[in-house]
């Protein structure tokens, strides 16, 4: 098997790292080609735990410290999966919505947050970073792997779905934790970075504000999503 | 003026990029050794702001493309301030308090976020990064020049203060949201990254649980302190 490093046009991708590899076969054995590790890998019980998995599962489990060496060298990594890519189903039930998200980490933070209050489906507004990057991957410390994640080619697609949508704004008409938020079927729609979300929106659902202090411009964004969903979802 | 790269041991530091820049000359004019520029550097609405607060403090401005490229270029920063370290006072009122913070770039967004929800005074528990380092300068987008910062060698020190104290834990007793929280005088506790706070601090105060769902092992730190924050001072 020959293994080029990760590009983003090519129908594979890479998990780093014992933690990630593990949600990758737990999750999405189907997809997974092979876990590779690298002859300095040390065997701690995750390491024996995910070996388990793979061999429960019938996935090949290869020592090459070339191929670890290539592709994940810089990372300091001594294992990882290499799995296809796959395509999320546009669902029913709430949405977790990134319009324009420009940073991988920020993204992979964001996607394990969501795990952490119960979102399973996370919707993406192109133009975005490519969330099967193993940087995100590796952010989401393998959350990635239990989300249903649909990609929309623009706002204006997004924007004629049916869910009942709640657009976070610096200038939202509603305040967080007293806006009544929909029981189901519902989108919480945050902004790229460093641009938010264009005022439009305010036409197309409500929009909330998270009231911080004038001292700063605005909450970052893996920030103000927590934050969001833990308002949400703290019953 | 012969300026060298960062080093922890020295009695000065750098904020790069002219919003962070604003907000230290507004904030801490009188530790200003000077504000200095590239030529290359784009003369917006927010450097024309940055020029003016200077002039009106009696802060010395140069253009100095060598300096510039010998500290910040790899940055890809046109501005910088240049900086004498202070010490923060030990003060009454609420404390976030940071126990081994690890990463900088955490450090820097939980100084902006705290900023946003109107704490004033903040406590690092050693060993931690050194929070003067430019990149903790630059995530904090100058929220640290705001703040008030103290260290405290090791947590047995810490522990000794009179403040009420609220231990953020994984197995915190209390949950987030339904605790009681003092009106004044006490301080959100937050451990290391990877860590968390060790088990005795138990017996120095109450201990918070955010609650979020097994899918995951736990929330990051800055997103933990954004919704600790978030909660205990909505009104």
């Amino acid at each position: 098997m020959k293994i080029e490093k990760y590009d983003k046009d090519k129908d594979f991708s890479f998990s780093f790292g014992a933690f990630p590899t593990f949600e990758l076969v737990k999750n999405k054995a189907q997809n997974v080609v092979a876990v590779v590790y690298h002859s300095k890998l040390k065997i701690t019980g995750e390491v024996e735990k995910l070996f388990n998995l793979c061999r429960q599962n019938g996935i090949e489990l290869l020592q090459d410290d070339k191929t670890i060496e290539k592709i994940a060298n810089k990372e300091n990594v001594f294992v990882m999966g290499i799995f296809k890519k796959y395509a999320g189903k546009k669902a029913s039930g709430n949405n977790l919505v990134l319009v324009n998200p420009s940073d991988m980490g920020n993204l992979g933070t964001i996607m394990r947050t969501a795990l952490g209050f119960g979102i399973k489906n996370l919707a993406i507004v192109k133009p975005a970073v490519d969330y099967f990057n193993p940087k995100v991957v590796r952010a989401s410390m393998g959350a990635i792997f239990s989300l249903n994640i649909v990609e929309f080619e623009n706002l204006a697609d997004y924007l004629k779905t049916p869910n009942k949508k709640y657009f976070f704004m610096l200038n939202g008409k509603q305040i967080l934790g007293k806006a009544q938020i929909a029981d189901k079927n519902f989108d919480l729609v945050f902004g790229n970075e460093a641009h938010g979300l264009p005022a439009e929106c305010e036409n197309y659902g409500e929009t909330i504000l998270i009231k911080h202090s004038n001292k700063i411009d605005s909450l970052n964004l893996p920030i103000s999503v927590g934050i969001a969903l833990y308002e949400t979802f703290k019953g």
